[in-house]
């Protein structure tokens, strides 16, 4: 048994990771660490884990290093950007959470910082060319050896792998991929303020960041990897009253002569390997992965216009966050990838 | 006080007619008809309305002509087709909800009832040439003489009316506009069958009828006669649970040198002198907009791609349906359009 | 027009009071005061107010107190008990919407104060004599010439309507009335923390301080003064997913030979003439009264075990808050009761 | 392996059955019985169950009798009461979720019967003496041998797990034992009509059968038989808008000097070695148990009145069906009790 260590364990990426781990047949968490309710059993702050995991809190001064194998930094952005430092150092492999590791560069770090509204400086700028974007579908190879995965944003996952197959066949032909994503409250994390009170979001829906979200930095610069072009994502996101679920639209001009059967034919055997993306050829409902690490997605074109249209569905917790991390985990310590995520949709 | 009947009283569009008119300072309900509970009160129906409107529900074989000024039909497609003949000879204008008279030519009725699933041929063909698409901001001035409006689809009133400054405007360079709505589930109505229970649409967001929804024709039509151009829409709608509200979030090219600033000025100059329509430049709610008859309009020009995308919100059930109607009425009327209608959203 | 002044304007109450007044038709607003967001407009916080509502938000220290002939205080408890000083020196009629002017003696005040987490001194104590509890059903007399009135509990309100007939009628034999409640998540209110993210309230439902409520001091106040005798209430709140609305499902024991149809005619009698309260022989519905100031009871004898069954809803934030509020401010002011409140629920 | 049957394939019962079995270590499921849907795979009818089980369904006229160890009645009531005979005869035993195999007398089926609108004769009424109620806290000695079990009703098994530890103890002293429930959508099944379309249900909470709910004779048997006493149930429960979870609060007269920490001894004490009850003393959650089989119970002494309040939440999908019908099955054959079972509650 391996073992894990989760810094930031009273949010919902933390909890994630230790609903995961619990069933995870080659790995188990030693340590749980966080600022908050240090001190507290795991199980106080959620009950639902009372006689599943009963750790004690740790405070980050706590860390005991010889005692973990793994460490998945589920904190926020910049929370763990010196922190992850001592991890490299003692040669312990980590996956991050936030966007801190995301970027191979300064500069594009940068750009998402100002879009999140961060200070721009990286704190462990001579790291970034160590880190890999986490990725399993585009990138096994490299997470394999890595030794800090960042783990990609719950948006950017969804749209990436609704587009990888369309991309790397080279047949779309538009410079802007237009996306319409909706996302569930739990997106926004566990302490996320005054708009996301229950009676704010309850039978309402709305835009926010209009063309201006930080996860789309990451999508255009794996399409550029994978498809050798510069495409611009135009993305919209949208607040839907779930608790959890992504649900994107994603809408591209493409080379004449495709139709849908080739469309599905290409995604199909794009991800044939892959075992938690599903192709079909029905619509998607977020329902149909809440609790999952799987990515439904359709591909169809429409007759009246010949435009390719791409329907891609996760759950923004797990393929999202804590299901895909732990992936990349298994990956990175050679298990199957599908330890521990072997589980359907929890329904309804 | 004029009178009016409401025939299919016990639908959501039925009883959002129910709740307008009466408040309505010059028209009163006189009749309400369905095939459904007649001889029942509707407030035994709704028990909210007790003390409000206990008007006995009638059979459509008890309908008295003599005591009606207007009729509104709020009944499904092709129900009222036949009937709607009796009330054009006794020159009661109608106002009918469905898609029976929302289109000029049998032709698009065909096309229509195609993506609707319904048999293709019009009942009452003669009389399309005398029906007006029921949208006041568009035609006002044809509806005031009008006695047969076909009111328009909930989605078709929404994209409409978020895409006609910029088709007058001539700004639009894209062959293909792209629409993704989202609605909530009193769009499917009040008896709506087995894919709407409870269980099924809670924490659920699912695509449907994806580029094949039967107002595309609708809006298409307006658009065209408003533009001048054949333009295609290419439109996906998706269900949230929400009970009420419309958000389409719409994409398209426009001519260089056109920014924010501009579109807004081009959308408040259009929508100046109507009372419904507001323009914001924030990111508009649905909730801003429940149990109101605005329609609520974001234009602004995506800085990295120079796409206009338009963000447009109404309630389904009123500017889409029994408010957008009765403000018809109000001006087949000779009323003040906002009659009855005067009234801010529910909130929260 | 009498004029109104709202001294915490932007939470639910406030907002509550400016949708009411708003379609008012003898009471307008002239003064919106908060702490929160002075200098900015009304239809900034609440985007659908505008065009209905615009007013500029004053700071406490900028009321003019010549522009006002009643002042309604939607503020928390302790906020405006020292305030409202000013305004009673002033013979300016109040309406609070705290648990500050509730009670007639410290004493009782200090109860509540010890339920709530509150300090238990009260800063106006020589006022309390003059505070009239604003339940209008049972105290409209008083009501009519007072000069504070503390609006009631939310639960208070909806549990006393239950309780009233059979209290007064003398036919309750328990010593204990049994009291479990339902209660939507607003009743928190708009700035209510953590444990109200949409995340944490969505798709549950939970108790919380059973036996220990502190709206149960004002039911059991009410109840002795109405009956004559001491009676405890055994109350067990509980939180479920719903914006808006309580429902209170209330036990006890009666005298023998009492059935249904008894009690349905007591009840009937009792709230004949009181515009607001419906009798019912059916399942009563949170929906039924949704947006409005009514309160819907059912009693019933349950055959088997002879106990009395009243089940009571009402609008949290209408009939147990602002709409209640200006039901009071209608009586002070010699308006018909029900003047700006005689609107159905708002459905579905 | 043990090879499992589940008749009454596609609905919500069946669908539990699958997903726990699916995780079972010692029963995987052979064949899906269903009238409706036969010929189609289960993953046609629940896209998630895609990859993790395919099985076509089968009409009842199709079952293979020689490929099973046990079988799982999903079925409506008196939809498998004939049938079960067959595999009775057969020695197949057999788990039945509906009132059919509840009770041991005709008598006492007839009761619940006219409760629940049904006919009153049974059709297998030489079996009853044979059926076993399916409530293992209770009756595993029994059980363990059973050739029928009639799993309990959910409401029935929130209320009878709370109140067995006081029964036993002998400390009520009412007559009556006042219990209120709230129950989610999803107890209704999934083709449950018109009132619960979501937007009928959703931001709505109410009453039925007040006093009349069929669940209510299960739990006065069981009590019965555990306590040596008559003792009615008074019983109103509540439809809440969630998916999943009952809470039920339950009120009761108790003897002299008991308080909070002696009753939560005794509760205790009563579960220790159950391994699905808790007992707690914080305030449940319906959210602490969704998706998980336990039982949670807060007992608590009301100090003012001295009655007993106890709170108790199951999810009624999973405790209160599909769970429960597995964890007798693992008494039934002989597995650990928590085989298939020992999963975490789904949150958020």
């Amino acid at each position: 048994m391996k073992k894990a260590i989760i810094i930031g364990a009273t949010g919902f990426g933390g909890l994630g990771l230790v609903e995961i781990i619990r069933r995870h047949p080659e790995m188990k968490i030693t340590q749980l660490v966080d600022i908050k309710d240090p001190g507290k059993s795991i199980s106080d702050v959620f009950p639902h884990l009372r006689g599943f995991c009963d750790l004690i809190i740790r405070s980050p001064k706590e860390i005991n290093f010889d005692d973990m194998d793994i460490a998945f930094f589920s904190t926020p952005d910049r929370a763990g950007m010196s922190l992850i430092r001592e991890f490299y150092k003692k040669n312990i492999p980590v996956i991050d959470f936030s966007g801190d590791f995301r970027f191979g560069t300064t500069e594009e770090y940068a750009v998402y910082a100002a879009n999140r509204g961060l200070e721009a400086d990286h704190l462990a700028a001579d790291l970034l060319p160590e880190a890999v974007y986490g990725l399993p579908e585009k990138y096994a190879d490299r997470i394999k050896g890595a030794r800090i995965v960042g783990n990609p944003g719950c948006f950017s996952t969804c749209m990436i792998l609704g587009l990888l197959p369309a991309t790397e066949s080279g047949i779309i032909s538009s410079d802007t991929i237009i996306c319409d994503g909706k996302t569930g409250v739990s997106g926004a994390g566990r302490n996320s303020g005054e708009a996301n009170l229950y009676p704010q979001r309850h039978e309402n829906v709305n835009t926010y960041r209009e063309g201006k979200h930080q996860h789309v930095v990451e999508v255009e610069n794996v399409l550029k990897s994978a498809g050798g072009r510069d495409r611009k994502i135009l993305f919209v996101p949208q607040i839907v009253p779930l608790n959890r679920g992504i649900l994107t639209t994603m809408y591209m001009d493409i080379e004449k002569g495709c139709d849908t059967e080739g469309l599905l034919r290409i995604y199909r055997d794009y991800y044939e390997r892959k075992p938690f993306v599903m192709i079909t050829d029905k619509s998607p409902n977020t329902a149909d992965v809440r609790g999952s690490n799987r990515c439904l997605i359709r591909p169809l074109v429409d007759g009246r216009t010949g435009k390719l249209v791409v329907i891609s569905v996760i759950d923004n917790l797990m393929k999202g966050q804590a299901g895909n991390a732990v992936q990349n985990a298994n990956i990175m310590l050679g298990f199957d990838e599908t330890a521990g995520l072997d589980v359907p949709a929890f329904y309804p």
